[in-house]
């Protein structure tokens, strides 16, 4: 989690004033401490499997997208929250499924730097620099539908395909890897894979993502049937391609 | 996660002063605030799933072992320390399975009664009384190898068949279903249930385990193959029964 990003955001959206002292300050006391969200947000798009991604201002540093919990708001909701502000979406799939606590998985040097840079004077014992657990969420997007939102303190709110993801703060590398293992166990116990699609889509779109996120081609017929014998998909019409090839049908995920 | 019980554990074990007014006190400061672990430790006897259960001293109290989190322990030591105090165990197959972080899962009101009628007076803003975001984590312990360990808190630390069950604290029996729940998920993709058996074992005891997990019966020759299939055990030699009929041949998990 990109602690100080979070923190800031929350500064300039309350106003406070911009120097401060005090440790138990107001922006710290309305979230849990030592606990944060870590998102991360899958969509799928050219074949390719997508992560958001916020890029700080003025810097090459990329984070995952996270949030605190107010200390009156729901786990669940907290990460809701915090998938929505990025996504501009409210209806999101979404699932737990590693939370880090390692005690020095963030080092909290370079964000007191970037605090005093920001005109911030954090005092020694400051929340945001003590050790934080972070819960980690993924959230299964349609692509199509999301505009990625930065805020104010982000300069970059932006999708990187799996295979080029630039180098991330602190372990959030660790929080992709075990994010994208935790899909691929639950692709077929779960059928997540739906939440990744648009409304309609053919069979070949459907198993290009299952490749994608299996990192292994499948076979065509073996595909069709398994994905077919689960009685999910709705035939709705031929896809109209305008050519003299024969036209793809299209289906539709009955939820 | 029984948080009072817990924290009468610390005090005694640090023979801090039982009177106590002071908010901030040393036995809070040592752990990280509103973060707790819950553990749902599965054994498996007597064709039958079991869970190890605390049972409140002069009370009928019961609730799943658990414990918090020292400031500077990692998140995963401080889940194997929980379960090794209460099964004497050092190996231990631990999966962290959920976090339970409703804003309102465990009313304050009682925990505070138990503090007082024990000689404490916690003030309002006692951290033991703060929300807490539990991590849950299953533990998969051979039974024969356990010895429950109550500590000089609770009378009891016990087995419990998972269809005896007494009414647990808080939201503790969503935490155990929910454990159960992610065993099952597990059962294939993991291969979690070996952790379950003892050193030795027929195919019979294998079975029974997995139709205790999964609550339904299975037919004998697909899941033998099945098994075998996997390459995981070794056939060590037939069960000397000292009958006339045929004795079972003993397996091995290889790891």
């Amino acid at each position: 989690m990109f602690i100080f990003t979070k923190y800031l955001s929350y500064r300039i959206k309350h106003m406070d004033n911009r120097k401060e002292k005090n440790e138990s300050d107001a922006a710290g006391s309305d979230y849990m401490h030592g606990l944060a969200i870590d998102a991360v947000i899958f969509g799928f798009h050219d074949h390719q499997l997508k992560v958001l991604l916020m890029q700080y201002k003025r810097s090459n540093i990329y984070a995952l997208p996270g949030g605190f919990i107010h200390k009156e708001e729901n786990l669940e909701d907290a990460a809701h929250r915090v998938v929505s502000e990025r996504t501009g979406l409210t209806d999101i799939y979404l699932e737990q499924f590693h939370v880090f606590g390692d005690a020095h998985r963030a080092d909290p040097a370079p964000l007191r730097s970037i605090m005093m840079a920001n005109g911030f004077e954090p005092g020694e014992n400051h929340w945001l620099l003590q050790r934080f657990v972070s819960i980690g969420y993924y959230a299964l997007v349609d692509f199509t539908k999301v505009t990625p939102m930065p805020d104010r303190i982000f300069d970059g709110c932006n999708w990187y395909g799996l295979n080029d993801i630039p180098p991330l703060m602190q372990d959030h590398e660790t929080i992709v890897k075990k994010a994208l293992e935790s899909l691929r166990t639950n692709l077929d116990n779960k059928l997540v894979a739906f939440n990744l699609m648009p409304e309609e889509f053919t069979m070949n779109d459907l198993q290009a993502l299952y490749e994608t996120i299996l990192d292994k081609k499948l076979l065509r017929p073996a595909f069709q049937r398994k994905i077919l014998s689960l009685n999910i998909l709705q035939r709705i019409a031929k896809k109209w391609t305008g050519g003299a090839h024969k036209a793809p049908y299209l289906y539709k995920f009955i939820r």
